[in-house]
């Protein structure tokens, strides 16, 4: 794919000393429908020498640069002044800027402070700030152009529909680029791309990007689409991937299930080990998952398996809590206790301690209860604690969005 | 205070097209106790000529270059070419690493793969790999040192206390540096700021860093302690934080309140409504935290909080899920039905929705039971959803710990 070379500049002393740098990704899907890929980001401490040799060095290779931070009002915001000095321009005060921040904050008289926002690159066209009072500045100079942005993200992110999407479209005249993002489930990454090799043969203009997470897998396609090329090549995607494609776009493994749920007027219950909450915690993040979530039990000792989810004091002697017996009865007593259509179980080991030889940490199983009784599952998850019980979540939320009916 | 300059230089197309860099953070840490302060990080994609620019561009500016990706076998390893190139050395086959794989491996002859990182460039020093095949170089050149590292953190990270924290040490000999993390709940950001503004005066040559969490802030204190600095600066922070310090280092509010019920040999139980096992997952998410606790109730339809937690029927009609007196009856039932020492409850409108003009979304109340009653809180929290529970978790970790005696 024929993309144009952008490169991204962060400022910012904290990124540099432990802070993680958020933006990049967000960038990047703001730039490829506009047919930019990044090829590299510069993460500067706040001097201006700093910002003035990021901001060269990235005009000699790329053609659009966007820098983001250090257009606030304070000493460290040096964001201005290092780019008049990459691109040898003056700082020149601009009255219409004023008289639009002194409308917006009802104020006589500027502060000092706003003063300084005031200032514009010579031949700069000032971006309005919906949110904040530092403006951002586009500056062209010969095939090449150079973006300021505010640091935070809710004033920078506006800033692209409202006037980016439109300047960087016309004064590079690259077609629209259109990107799909494809959320699969139940694969790893290497059999994701097994499967979707040939539609990536069949399609070799559009751009194909793979990235793993716990138990899912995100397939990134974006091209031209001014054939219908990139809405061909989602389609051959979607057959291939079949019942193993979850969502598109911000979907998640939760908000598909809970979509489901919704659109069925059926509710859920969880009752969770080994997990701690996690899985709950991923389905109530969704907006309005009170409309189908009724809640949920960690039941971390075997006393609270059996008080709260009736599991039997039995079947934790014989078979002890990490068993398909204990998942099954958690599964039915939580959908029995909370009343409802359907229930889910997690008990394992999520180590690193509390394996066994027989057990070993890692080994989860799953109780999934519906209207046509419980289904069981086992699975051995490799890794840190943390990226077993992703897993381990991923993976009932994935039974579950297939299960619903 | 007086650090050296190091630059940092992370390759991978995928960092640049959606992946998050989590390896800055890490890289401080290393760097901060060597004397080095991280003064720009590049992101640059698989490209021989962006590496070799990024590599000589940090050469220029940093006495330590830390080049991490790159070193695999395939064709887009890139790394060992592009700094060759940048510092107009060539590549030579060291015997002696091939020796090693061939040990390592129990290989009689090595496959090409393993060839190609055998390759060095000339006058570097190999670093031994303990979880893979490709060696780290150091190169030196005049009072500069160029590192190159293999991508994967499991390969890099112990090349730092088996082989470069001794090097770069003796290289540059800078005086050792300590670093102290604090951590501080219950403070804004700007309210930590001045409450340690007086240490930070008293302490000129040390090194701060506030960096804010949800409800919770960081505080990053490093210098040169060979007179024994830090450590009088970290027991004036101490003092002056009093018990708004709630750990330091890798401690969180969930280990550190899960310290004190360990220490004291009691239990927690926990009922949650807007935070939807949030809590339950951060508590859990500590390793060996079943020894204290005992299970959570997620709550969210009123039905569950009457017949799980034992929540009166006519406290939701007369008060609503969203009060004080809910609170309170979620919290004494969790802690009666997983017969646990200590119980919190949590119940608010996380948002977006669900809001009222008398109970706004981020109006949210806590319980907390223990041997002496039932105390009760009340925050009105600001932003969005996830921003609301993380606030809300964290609220109630740190009361919890306060209160375990």
């Amino acid at each position: 794919m024929n993309t144009g070379k952008a490169e991204i500049i962060c400022t910012g002393s904290e990124l540099l000393s432990g802070k993680l740098n958020l933006y990049v990704p967000l960038f990047h899907e703001r730039l490829t429908p506009l047919g930019f890929a990044i090829t590299r980001e510069q993460s500067s401490g706040d001097s201006l020498a700093s910002i003035r040799g990021c901001v060269r060095s990235a005009l000699k290779s790329a053609e659009l640069v966007l820098v983001c931070g250090g257009l606030g009002p304070t000493f460290d915001d040096l964001t201005r002044q290092a780019a008049a000095a990459a691109l040898g321009r003056r700082l020149v005060y601009s009255k219409g800027c004023a008289q639009i921040l002194a409308f917006n904050y009802k104020l006589k008289t500027l502060p000092p402070n706003f003063k300084n926002q005031c200032l514009l690159l010579e031949g700069a066209k000032p971006l309005e700030n919906s949110n904040g009072t530092a403006f951002g500045q586009i500056i062209t100079q010969g095939r090449k152009m150079l973006v300021l942005l505010p640091g935070p993200r809710k004033e920078w992110e506006p800033m692209f529909p409202h006037f980016l999407d439109a300047e960087i479209s016309s004064f590079f005249g690259r077609p629209p680029i259109r990107q799909l993002k494809l959320k699969i489930a139940g694969l790893w990454e290497t059999q994701a791309e097994k499967l979707l090799r040939p539609v990536m043969r069949r399609f070799p203009r559009a751009a194909f990007t793979i990235l793993a997470g716990p138990g899912t897998v995100e397939f990134l396609l974006s091209g031209d689409d001014s054939g219908g090329m990139v809405g061909r090549a989602g389609a051959a995607c979607r057959k291939a991937l079949g019942a193993k494609l979850y969502g598109e776009g911000e979907d998640t493994l939760a908000s598909a299930a809970g979509a489901r749920l919704r659109a069925r007027g059926k509710t859920l219950a969880a009752a969770e080990s080994c997990t701690g909450g996690l899985a709950a915690q991923l389905i109530t993040s969704v907006p309005g998952s009170s409309a189908y979530f009724l809640g949920g039990a960690v039941t971390y000792s075997n006393r609270a398996k059996i008080k709260i989810l009736g599991v039997r004091a039995g079947t934790l002697k014989a078979r002890g809590a990490v068993s398909a017996e204990c998942a099954r009865e958690m599964a039915a007593g939580a959908r029995k206790v909370f009343a409802s259509d359907y229930a889910f179980s997690v008990t394992g080991i999520a180590g690193p301690d509390g394996g066994t030889e027989e057990k070993p940490a890692g080994l989860v199983y799953f109780g999934l209860a519906g209207p046509r009784g419980v289904k069981v599952f086992r699975r051995q998850f490799r890794g840190a604690r943390s990226l077993v019980r992703a897993c381990a979540a991923n993976f009932i939320l994935d039974k579950l969005r297939k299960v619903i009916k």
